[in-house]
């Protein structure tokens, strides 16, 4: 007879500061997965009592006193199985992003994080220390040597492989990585590499969940020893996994795994975004959420994504005609909340923005129209968007885009209002391609074709199309890109083949509007390179490269 | 005849992001240091060519070549003069905080910055490595041996010891630390504490100059090797500081030394705010500002601030009457307009206001007035003061203080409306005594006595005051500080003394307006703990230590 493991992986959303609901909840996945699943050995994600990241709460000692508290009620608790638990363990004047070993009622062992990431999104130097007496964590358990390293310990080689130096006959990696589009290549990649080079398998478990400007996506994996990894677990979703790890074959066979469906890109987008919707939401107490319809691509696309995400009873769509907005724009929004099922108000703009002119009468006198007006059009949308939100309670998304907010093509305190932005790092080219994927996954189109054909236009002036102001989609998100995802210089952008005078403007353009992506919504992270915390940028700038 | 060494201290401004400026403006010091004052040696704050933080320009490859060309520019002008110049330098897959002695017109030496803070509004790790090759950097400049740490170096005993232990006889320290109330006497305690253990003379340089949320204060000082201290530079100015070190005494004599006639803990914290004011608007592109004039404290001091730091001619005061604003409001924006020689128009909100509501009289049929009718004549006087803005031109400055983004006592979009927020990190209690203050320095009071008398109120109903939604701001204040600024946890500040559902009140306010900060505009940093990116909340966070 083989020996083996049972081990269980409890990939489920620890929501940040919430001590005392994540130390409950630990408790009764760790006795589901003990009396309902048999298990050996119960994962928990990287911080999962604190939940993650928990940004400068690790600065309050009440917090990290909490947590203290937390892991000693789990140990109580752990009996019959043996649990791995993650929570930020203070000691002295240090933090440890730590995961503690728990079996027979007590904390057995305690593992510290060696590799600290601080770069992209994560900043874990502003709060933890590495333990110079550290080192590797290995405990047996059933006659198995079960070690232990945490998320980015695994992005080098030294931590697995003391680990398997002193023993370690299996590694459980816990993980708070959030989702961007294409990771899981580089993560399975990862798996096989250290597998195959250490000659055992790895369980590596992802929390999931929407937390501010990240989404984690879960999709678990486990390795097996000879390098061989297994399909990921489902994403963005909930689930205890549990596996069987046998010792001889050093591989793993899956008891209860829920594979992905579909592992596309754009699926995958769709669901990071969607995800994040949801629980921004739910965590922050709202049942409903608002959203300005204008008949355009950005706010179909988040009108279906909010439907997919709350349904289409908590969404309400408001139109917010003026005299410029054409008559197609209003009929596609009645044709998409027809089609979704979705409320849709009307509120003209035309008293409001007639008002605002009144009170500035005197000191407009004699000046011609120009770009304030506009924009008083776009804040005039945004203070009734928030007062209807104020009113009658719920969220009021924006439907800004990554482009936009990359060139500024969007007004501060108008269309920029709202607590949440899931377009936030989608260009718009993929704005378009997210919008036709949809229609394609079955039943009726969720965004009307001809919303998808028409050329985009902020309407705030006759015959306006976003082409006056800017270069044409696919040059300028082609210069994005590379200019913001990939920190290219001018210069090779230039030399990429695109127009001197066209790239100098777009450059200035995203420099000048960085004090609006100061004040702007945070929106789930889907790229490399998300604004917000992955992109730190002075406003006060004099480089011009 | 003893033996000297003249030292220039170049107490500068260096604009982040501005290698080219920076370039240019960095040689016509070095020669003005050598031409007109003698020295043998010259002094640049830390990464005086990128300016100080450049962040994630860090990350950008065409950023680093082009800060190695400008070292290179500036070494092939040290000649007849030994020049201290600290630069980001790129080697390889990593960058370094350092800083190069440039002589006869090569680069010499360069010295790699030892301890990276990564603490406060520090991000240091994210950009920098530690040289694990690195270690002590001394120069011989006639016949003195000099050597040389970076800032936060300082602050550990080692590296300065290491420095002295390899022969130093004096070390110079360029420095990028930001003003903070009361910071300057921590500051000299360590100098005269690391010169008394050490016997090695300290010249230490500081920057100067407000960037987005934080200002350099300069202030720079020498210490003698007894441990005497000398007084502090001039802080907030533009200097040279040139002394000649005794090195038999390991003393220093001042030769052009501008010491600062005010260090009162007020008088310096109005001198942050004013400078932060100044070099927002002059690095930016800013001539002139405009903000609203309520009749209210916040506002009269913020006019007085933007008065002393452009002159009356630059600033622009609005008066946004309504049906609620008090006749006496309307005339004391007049009275301090009239007393600083400020413009000032006024722009009825009624219109506005009435404007918005016809549009939404559809959808707030039936529905009683609350709070949504206050944001929106809140609002209404954003979005006029923004289309004055864009219509004319120059910076809308917002007058909110720490203890109402605290609380969340302030629409967003509304009086949030803003690109600078000079008293984001000031209490109320500190606007009043700051306001006080002023008052006293000579001349006319600034501020009327009435505005700094009356009760505070938003004017936003029928005789509102903010204590009928707020405790007293010294009982509001006082929560406040403990839970930012000391991080004291809610059993702390009930132990303390404050009504438990006073404080149970506070707390859920600051929890629950945490997204408003995550929008708001940014402010300088006066206190030990300021909003923005020295306090990193979740906005998602079920803590409610």
């Amino acid at each position: 007879m083989s020996q083996s493991l049972r081990i269980a992986l409890a990939q489920f959303d620890f929501p940040v500061g919430d001590v005392a609901g994540n130390t409950g909840r630990i408790i009764e996945l760790m006795h589901e997965a003990r009396d309902e699943y048999g298990a050996d050995v119960v994962l928990f994600p990287e911080l999962a009592v604190s939940g993650y990241p928990p940004e400068d709460l690790l600065l309050r000692p009440g917090f990290l006193d909490d947590c203290e508290q937390a892991i000693a009620r789990i140990a109580t608790e752990a009996t019959g199985i043996v649990a791995v638990v993650g929570w930020p363990q203070s000691a002295g004047a240090v933090v440890y992003n730590a995961a503690s070993v728990l079996r027979d009622g007590a904390v057995e062992t305690t593992y510290r994080k060696r590799e600290l990431p601080n770069y992209a999104v994560f900043d874990e130097r502003r709060y933890f220390d590495v333990d110079p007496d550290g080192g590797n964590c290995v405990v047996q358990v059933n006659g198995v040597q079960v070690g232990l390293v945490i998320c980015e310990d695994l992005w080098f080689p030294e931590p697995l492989a003391g680990t398997v130096a002193a023993g370690a006959q299996l590694v459980l990696v816990p993980n708070a990585s959030p989702y961007e589009r294409g990771k899981h290549a580089q993560r399975d990649a990862l798996l096989a590499e250290r597998c195959a080079a250490s000659g055992v398998g790895i369980a590596y478990l992802n929390t999931i969940g929407g937390q501010d400007a990240v989404v984690f996506d879960g999709a678990s994996v486990v390795a097996d020893g000879d390098g061989t990894v297994h399909p990921a677990a489902v994403a963005f979703a909930e689930e205890m996994l549990v596996v069987e790890y046998n010792l001889q074959a050093r591989s793993f066979m899956p008891l209860r795994w829920i594979d992905d469906g579909d592992e596309s890109m754009d699926a995958l987008a769709w669901r990071a975004v969607t995800r994040g919707i949801q629980d921004y939401c739910r965590k922050n107490g709202f049942g409903k959420v608002w959203l300005g319809l204008s008949g355009g691509i950005d706010s179909a696309l988040v009108l279906a994504m909010a439907v997919d995400a709350l349904g289409a009873d908590n969404v309400t769509a408001v139109s917010l005609p003026s005299r410029y907005t054409a008559d197609l724009s209003n009929d596609l929004a009645v044709e998409q909340c027809r089609a979704l099922g979705v409320k849709l108000e009307t509120v003209p703009i035309e008293p409001a923005f007639q008002g605002l002119m009144q009170s500035l009468s005197a000191m407009f006198e004699g000046q011609a129209a120009d770009v304030t007006e506009e924009n008083l059009q776009s804040r005039s949308r945004g203070v009734i968007l928030m007062a209807l939100s104020n009113k009658f309670g719920g969220l009021l998304l924006t439907t800004g885009n990554k482009s936009e907010y990359a060139v500024g093509y969007a007004t501060i305190y108008g269309d920029m209002c709202g607590g949440y932005a899931p377009l936030k790092d989608l260009y718009k080219t993929e704005v378009y391609g997210l919008s036709k994927w949809r229609n394609t996954v079955g039943g009726a189109p969720v965004i009307p074709p001809a919303v998808i054909a028409r050329a985009p236009s902020a309407e705030l002036r006759e015959n306006q199309t976003d082409q006056d102001s800017l270069p044409a989609y696919d040059v300028l998100d082609g210069i994005l890109y590379r200019y913001i995802d990939q920190e290219q210089s001018r210069q090779d952008i230039i030399a990429a083949g695109y127009a001197p005078e066209v790239v100098e403007r777009v450059l200035r353009l995203v420099r000048i509007s960085e004090w609006k992506r100061h004040q702007a919504a945070p929106g789930p992270k889907v790229s490399r390179r998300a604004f917000g915390r992955e992109r730190r940028y002075p406003i006060t700038n004099g480089y011009r490269g």
